[in-house]
């Protein structure tokens, strides 16, 4: 139920991170992209693959540490429905290894709309009688902006395929503020009022260790905002983004963490994709050893700011 | 630029209204999904198969009456990357018809990310020194919580390659408000707040008939709002959902237009989508001939309250 899956990944490896998943082709070593053009032709066809051989690597190299993934749509849809194909093989992939896949796709609709993402990226898809998964993620970000119309139609989705999503509460970027600091006159800030909304919405999807199916994405590069939060919202399980190449460090996002070390997943992209450029004597050919390492490197600096992750 | 292409559709057509595509195979009749069950099976490929023969169908009733077509992602999402070939091929061919292509996929993120949604869903993807258009729209519906930092990105792909995009303001959805009427300190509400940043990110991008490329999703449900808004925006294009099916009418819409009535377009999807059940003697296989009297019958009833539309 809910988070359970992610949070016993999380104990059981003891790190609390996700690698993003983020394929640009810059990202990709030649030596791949060369096969695959050389395989598929240089377009989106050769390209997708190149996506998909790169995400296995990096999959390999890190489901035994790292228990979840989360790949970003917007970065498989730049290359078509072919590249969406890939999204599909990825996720299938990084779940046959047993990892928790968040698909970050910042959806939001409201009614059978919303119903049709839940269907394409949590549930299932009805064909005549028969249901098969679109994307089948267990996990997926989605934006409130329009109130419960846009949530509620996620929660029987939840509820019945033991899946979960993360609502944009209060982003990691610069201008997050421009709304989501506003004050209203209830003298609560738009993302506080967000966040309060989470946890209503959540009040109905409780899992095992005490947070609900209704997450929140709250940024590593907002230390104290991230503290209030977590305080004020006892049951959203935070997915927390903007830690490494946005800024964030194993201080700021030690506030995303209750007392037993749960309550939160930090995420990094760039930061594991392209971790090669940042290690000695290592060339882009290296990037799934280097992956690993930052990995390693990542969560013992997490570890020590948060000791031992426990059950409660 | 802008909104330009649009506008010269709406007024060489006197119809400022858009059919969309949400093509739920519930709505498909029998016939065309038997058909391709038996050519495809009874899966992801046969109905995305079904997806595209229907629409196809609609466009060819539709494209010299009506400006513009807007499918909705999630209804090609649930249908898995076969689904979302199917959205690839719908705004191909309607495109061919010379309909302008709003996907209404509601995107939103970041810097670099939200680049990538730019190139998929409007611009063109790179792969290797050769561009391709991954998916081809001429406009997007947009999500403005994470602020400029999610629009920036996308002003350059609008700049460049003459392309749109809409920020909710205020949806349609009966608990919109729950976020978008909150009162800010400033006495604004959000959406108000969200409206006027659309303005502003839009003044650097204006096209020839005083509309910018940032235009605004403002529901057919809240007229109050929509006339307000038109009053306050004088500069953003709307594209107003809600009529039909929701509950909208034409004088609840008229509020939407400028004195030239210019400034928006009404969105229906299944008032005429299914339309034929609607209309006396006729049957699911009637869906094509049913959905352009209604269009017609939809144009018509909000010309008779805004007259001629002219360019000003």
């Amino acid at each position: 139920m809910a988070f359970d899956r992610l949070i016993e990944n999380i104990v059981n490896m003891q790190n609390p991170t996700v690698a993003g998943l983020d394929p640009k082709l810059d990202y990709i070593p030649s030596s791949i992209k060369e096969k695959c053009f050389a395989e598929y032709g240089k377009n989106l066809e050769g390209a997708a693959a190149a996506l998909f051989e790169f995400n296995k690597a990096l999959i390999d190299a890190l489901y035994d540490i790292v228990p979840a993934v989360k790949p970003q749509a917007a970065y498989y849809e730049m290359y078509g429905w072919q590249g969406v194909k890939a999204l599909y093989d990825t996720i299938a992939y990084a779940k046959s290894k047993g990892m928790f896949v968040i698909t970050d796709g910042k959806r939001n609709d409201i009614g059978t709309t919303m119903e049709a993402y839940a269907a394409a990226h949590l549930g299932k898809t009805d064909i005549a009688g028969e249901s098969t998964e679109a994307f089948g993620a267990d996990a997926l970000t989605v934006n409130g902006y329009l109130g419960t119309d846009g949530i509620k139609p996620l929660a029987k989705t939840c509820n019945d395929c033991d899946k979960g999503i993360f609502v944009l509460v209060k982003t990691s970027n610069p201008s997050s503020g421009e709304l989501q600091d506003m004050k209203l006159c209830t003298q609560e800030t738009v993302y506080e009022h967000m966040g309060r909304m989470c946890e209503d919405w959540g009040s109905k999807l409780m899992g095992s260790y005490s947070y609900s199916a209704v997450g929140a994405v709250v940024g590593a590069t907002y230390p104290q905002q991230l503290a209030e939060m977590r305080e004020k919202l006892p049951h959203t399980f935070f997915l927390v983004p903007g830690y490494g190449a946005q800024g964030g460090g194993a201080e700021d996002v030690k506030n995303a963490f209750d007392d037993n070390g749960l309550g939160a997943i930090i995420n990094s992209s760039r930061g594991i994709m392209c971790a090669w450029k940042n290690q000695d004597g290592m060339t882009e050919n290296d990037f799934a050893a280097a992956a690993r390492a930052e990995a390693i490197r990542m969560r013992d600096e997490i570890l020590k700011t948060i000791g031992e992750i426990k059950f409660g």
